[in-house]
């Protein structure tokens, strides 16, 4: 199959990103990096999570972060909830909601992040269900966490994701819903390339329909290669973040990389050819920002390795950037 | 196509590792990573470069590491030379010669490195194609550095990789040598794997018997991606440093990434059941000593990201390792 010609990017940094950060964010230093984002072309963030400000606090300023960010009219700004109450406060708050079916492949990464199994989990849809059409939304995406494999029960089995699926499928039949989309979530970074395939390809047997997005972490260095994969199999939408945030608490040097960088991803595509309408430079400067919110370097490859466009533009002759190139070179050998 | 059963790496950490470091790396550091990783089930090993001390301070000990280290009946030894002269201290080594013709499809980068022009260079050949011959080595090999782009001329387009390769096989043709393998060098990381996949496609039309290895490195996050998509066209062969070694001389947390990590590729491709014959508990202990030689970490991302094998045998419960993930997950709210 033929890579996608455009892809579309859901920006997740300043909400997945910043939960797993160490010290305090400011909300002053959220709604700015929000902002930045706006103006990079960028058509969704996940800005914020209506969660409990009692097990995250970090997201406790949430209506604060959306009262005080610039919203523009040409982008979505999306928010997590993991519970009906989260939910309502969502609702509240003028942000685009999504009908999503939030599933977790693993039994027991579904009790430790979300209190329920997954059989309880399923059981609970029809609640969701109710009230997303209470509040007048269409239920049409699942989204499965874990979906390929997971930290504390090991690997996530095709038939297991297929199973899940086809349950959550059959629950919002019963309720005379259609799931068009369906979010598939590598939280842990166990995918390879070669299980990213296979899982699209019986997805897309089963439900020849429905569109897939991906969340890729890059915990074991296989994110660009899992998305690589997936475009090749036609998966047009990706969430990413910025810089890479999502990382471990214990900072750059020490910890396993977050997310997909926002910009590693562009940067694949934009060399492929692959539309994203985003403007790398300006992302650079959002990881930039990014970083000094943090206060250490985010795993992203782009903010060290540099951009060609400076190159092709000859920007870097006679510049420290070229100068980092020459010592390199000079010192070499070879290849 | 489909991947291939096994492949086969070339570790190349301590030559090319090595020389990018800051600061000196003794004799015996050098001869005791080669050592632990002659036990990995790495089947070759560039271990040094008989290159001008006066130029590569850093390998003047060639001679000393190939006395000191440890040589293993089922491992190659190479070593990487770029004139006659570092040919004839191969030769009196004992160590594994390829009979390689070694060229740079950007013409700047070859005056830079090697003091030569493009067409000096295929100039040259002849003399190398008669040293090899006296030497009683068989020519059968071509080296392409920069084969996909150069931080000083930007982009190589693929009319200019191929009529270099196209050159150097009618120059081998006329001295009666058949090349049968070219290494292609994507020595400042600028390939993506759609560029890959093109290149290789081209070279295997032009030269259907050819069997291709591939150096790559991971500057801008790619090298994995570029890995898979050259499995996925039958690349077979591959160059990689132990921790991505190879990096810049700034140190990791500043730095641009080196080589792609030996571990990393081992770790995709049994993920994928892609044969390594290699141990990756014994890579990461080589990793883990390289780190200490060079005093900072190295960019694989294995070290941190962490294998799926100890949660396999539920090695991580209750274990510190599982304890970052507890932390992590219980701060989390999704993905």
């Amino acid at each position: 199959m033929s890579l996608p010609k455009s892809i579309k990017i859901y920006e997740v940094g300043p909400r997945e990103g910043f939960q797993i950060e160490d010290g305090p964010i400011s909300t002053g230093d959220k709604v700015e990096l929000i902002n930045k984002l706006n103006h990079t072309g960028i058509s969704s963030i996940e800005v914020t999570s209506f969660v409990s400000p009692k097990w995250v606090p970090k997201m406790a300023d949430a209506e604060k972060v959306l009262h005080l960010m610039e919203k523009k009219p040409n982008v979505e700004y999306r928010t997590v909830y993991l519970n009906i109450n989260g939910l309502r406060r969502a609702l509240n708050n003028n942000v685009t909601i999504d009908g999503v079916l939030l599933l977790t492949a693993s039994n027991t990464f579904s009790k430790r992040n979300t209190n329920k199994s997954i059989q309880k989990t399923l059981y609970d849809l029809k609640d969701w269900i109710t009230v997303y059409k209470e509040s007048g939304l269409k239920v049409d995406q699942l989204a499965l966490m874990a979906a390929f494999g997971c930290n504390f029960e090991g690997n996530i089995t095709l038939p297991q994701t297929v199973n899940i699926i086809q349950n959550a499928m059959s629950i919002a039949e019963e309720n005379n819903e259609k799931i068009r989309k369906i979010k598939l979530a590598d939280t842990m970074g166990w995918a390879n390339p070669q299980q990213i395939k296979r899982t699209i390809n019986i997805v897309k047997e089963n439900w020849p329909e429905i569109e897939i997005i991906l969340h890729l972490h890059d915990t074991r260095g296989l994110g660009l290669a899992n998305a690589y994969a997936a475009m090749e199999e036609g998966v047009r939408e990706f969430e990413t973040a910025i810089g890479g945030l999502g990382g471990c608490p214990f900072a750059a040097v020490k910890g396993a990389a977050g997310n997909i960088a926002t910009e590693d991803l562009v940067f694949m595509c934009e060399e492929m050819g692959i539309d994203t309408s985003i403007d790398l430079e300006g992302l650079l400067e959002c990881t930039k920002f990014a970083e000094e919110i943090v206060g250490h370097r985010l795993p992203a490859h782009l903010t060290t390795g540099g951009m060609f466009s400076d190159v092709r533009q000859s920007k870097w002759i006679n510049q420290e950037k070229i100068y980092y190139n020459k010592i390199r070179w000079e010192n070499n050998d070879g290849f």
